[in-house]
C-alpha cells in the first residue's frame, strides 16, 4: 500500500492546474482559447464570447468578522467583471452559487445579494442564474462570467513586443494594507469587545481591500481613445507576480521603475505605520484589481495625459530578464515570491 | 436589537432562490432569458447560447465514504451536461472550481480530473477554465456549463399545451434505491470494516447513483427524428417535482399513470428488499438525470417505437389539477414534498 501522495502545497496553486490541465485539450471548434489566460474565449461567429470563474471560500479568501455581507456580494462581482476587463472585454451575464450553513439566516444572504445586485448595476451585467446549497462549514461564493469583445479588440497575456511600454490602472498596494488595518482592529476587538472600531482614517485602503473597483472605465476609455493594448492581465496577485505572467506568455522580460509605482498617499503612510515597506506591499500585496498591460510605444501620446494610468517600465529582451529599479538606481530582480526591499543592497 | 431572522429552512431552496433573485430584471439586450428555467438563454446573433451552473458540496450532495473522487469528477459534469440537454441545446464548455482541504493529495484531485475529462469525452466537450482553491473544510466543486442551440429548437419549461403527450426518457427511482444501498454498505462497514461490500446483485442502481447519464443520446435522436418538445425539464428532484415545474411554467395540469412509469427491473426488486415504494421511489428518489418532455399529439408515432422514450402521462387543463392514476384506478394528487402510496385508500 505504498500509493504516491504528493501534497498540494508541493506544487502550488500555478503549478497544480498546469498538472490538472496539460492532458484536456480543446475539441470544439467554437473554442478559440481554454485554460491559461484571465478567460476562455469562444468563438460566436461575430464576435468572441468571454467565460471566466472565480471561488471566494470563507477563511480562506475573507474574514466574515469584518467583511460586511453585502461588500462581500459585491466583491465576488467585480473579482470576476475585473477578469473580463483584462481581456478587454465587456461582462454581460453572471451566474452565483452559494453554499452556506444554517447558521445564515435569509436576512443574511439577502445581504449577499444586495452587494450582488449593486455590482450588477455598476458593471451593467445581469444575474442570469445560479445555485444555493446547503454547506455543513462555511460559506462559499462561486461565480461565473460571460463577456463579449469583438476579434480585433480582444488582449491577451501574450503580444507584448520588446520595447512596448508597461503601464498599469489607478494604484497599488492598498488593497493589502487595508487588510492589515482590519486584521490588526480584530486583534483589538477581540482583545477588548467594548472598543470601537477606528477605521476613519484608513477608510480609502480598506475600501480598496473590502470593496474593489473593477476598472471597466478604463477599458471603456481605452477603446474611446482608440487604443488596443498588446497584452494585458488584471492585477489580482499582486504587480511582480502579474509582469512574470505577461513576461511568461509574451517572450519579453520587463523593467520596472520603483519611482513610477503608482502609490496612494494613504497607503504609503499606514504601510510605513506597520512597518511594511510600500513598495513591497504594491509588488507582492495582491487583490487591487487594476489592470496591467502594454502598449505600443507610438500610443504613449494618447495616454500622456490620462490622470489614471501610469506608465511604469517598459519591455524589453527576454534575455535580460525581469527587474524593478529602484529609486537608489539598483536594479532586482523581480519573483513572484514576494521581494523584500530591505533585501536591497 | 430585535433584527428579523428567518431561518432558511423556511423557504426551501426554491423560496430563496424566487426572493433572491426577484429584484433582479435582465438589462443586457443579449439576456433573452435569466433565471427560472434549466439553463440561461443568450441571443448570440445566429444563434441561442446557453449557460447553467451547478455546485456540489461534501457532506450535502455526497459522501466520500463511498462516492469514489473519479466518479464524483463525471457527475459533476454530467448534471451540467443535463441542463442544457433539458433546453434541447449541445453543450460546448465547461469551467470547474474546485475548493479542497490540504488532506487531498494532488492524486486524490488528479482522481476528480479523470472524472471529468471522461465526461468531457463521454459528452464531447471542452475544458476551458476553472479555479483551484483552499478549503478549511470539505469539498466543493462548482461547474458552469455553456452551450447553444439553434432559435427554433430552444425548449422551455413553458410550451406545454393541455392535449400533449407527457414522456420521459430511460427508467425512474434507480439513483436513489442506488442511494440506499450505498448508505446500507456503509453502515455495515462501520459496524465491522473487514466485511467486503456487496454490490455485485445491485450494480445498475449503485450506478445510477455514482455515475448518472445525461441524455445527450436522446436530444440527438429527437433532433433526427424532427421532433421538438412542446416543454423539457431534467429530471434531478424526483418525477413528482418536475411535473409540477412543467404545470407551473406551462399553465396546464398533468395526469401520470403509475402503470406506464419506467421503472428498472433491479430498482423495483431491490426497494422491495428495503421496503420501499417503488413507484414512490420513481416520482421522490430525484438524482435520476432523465429528461422529461411533453410533445404534441401529432408526433406521437414518431416515437411509439422508441425503446427508451416513454409515454408516462398527458396534459390537461390547469383546472383539473395534478395526479397520479394509480393501478388500482385510484387518481392521487401529485405533491413535490413527496406521496406516499402507504396513503392510498
Amino acid at each position: 500500500m505504498s500509493e504516491k501522495r504528493t501534497e498540494l502545497s508541493e506544487l502550488g496553486e500555478f503549478g497544480l492546474i498546469d498538472r490538472l490541465t496539460e492532458s484536456f485539450s480543446p475539441k470544439q471548434a467554437s473554442t478559440v482559447l481554454g485554460v491559461g489566460d484571465d478567460a476562455a474565449v469562444i468563438d460566436q461567429g461575430d464576435e468572441y464570447g468571454l467565460i471566466s470563474t472565480d471561488m471566494l471560500v470563507e477563511g480562506v479568501h475573507f474574514d466574515l468578522s469584518y467583511v460586511p455581507l453585502q461588500h462581500l456580494g459585491y466583491k465576488s462581482i467585480a473579482v470576476n467583471v475585473s477578469d473580463i476587463a483584462a481581456m478587454n472585454g465587456i461582462p454581460q451575464q453572471v451566474v452565483v452559487s452559494l453554499a452556506m450553513s444554517n447558521r445564515f439566516s435569509v436576512e443574511a444572504i439577502e445581504a449577499i445579494y444586495s452587494g450582488i445586485k449593486a455590482a450588477a448595476e455598476d458593471f451593467n451585467i445581469d444575474l442570469v442564474g445560479g445555485d444555493t446549497t446547503a454547506s455543513q462549514s462555511g460559506l462559499v461564493i462561486s461565480v461565473s462570467i460571460f463577456g463579449k469583445t469583438s476579434k480585433e479588440l480582444v488582449t491577451y497575456r501574450k503580444g507584448a513586443g520588446n520595447s512596448d511600454i508597461l503601464c498599469a490602472t489607478g494604484d497599488l498596494g492598498g488593497a493589502f494594507i487595508g487588510l492589515q488595518v482590519l486584521e490588526r482592529e480584530k486583534q483589538t476587538f477581540l482583545a477588548n469587545p467594548n472598543m470601537q472600531p477606528q477605521l476613519d482614517k484608513y477608510q480609502y485602503v480598506v475600501q480598496r481591500q473590502l470593496k474593489p473597483r473593477a476598472r471597466m472605465d478604463a477599458i471603456h476609455e481605452l477603446r474611446e481613445i482608440g487604443v488596443v493594448p498588446t497584452s494585458m492581465i488584471d492585477i489580482s496577485d499582486g504587480l511582480a507576480s502579474e509582469t512574470l505572467h505577461l513576461s511568461k506568455h509574451s517572450g519579453v522580460g520587463f523593467t520596472l521603475y520603483e519611482d513610477q509605482l503608482p502609490i496612494d498617499n494613504q497607503t504609503f503612510e499606514t504601510a510605513v505605520e506597520f512597518n511594511l515597506d510600500p513598495m513591497t506591499s504594491a509588488l507582492n500585496g495582491g487583490e487591487d484589481y487594476e489592470l496591467l498591460f502594454t502598449i505600443k510605444q507610438e500610443d504613449h501620446a494618447k495616454l500622456e495625459k490620462h490622470a489614471d494610468i501610469h506608465f511604469i517600465g517598459h519591455a524589453q529582451d527576454l534575455s535580460k530578464g525581469n527587474f524593478i529599479t529602484t529609486k537608489k538606481g539598483n536594479q532586482v530582480a523581480l519573483s513572484a515570491q514576494g521581494w523584500n526591499h530591505l533585501s536591497e543592497k
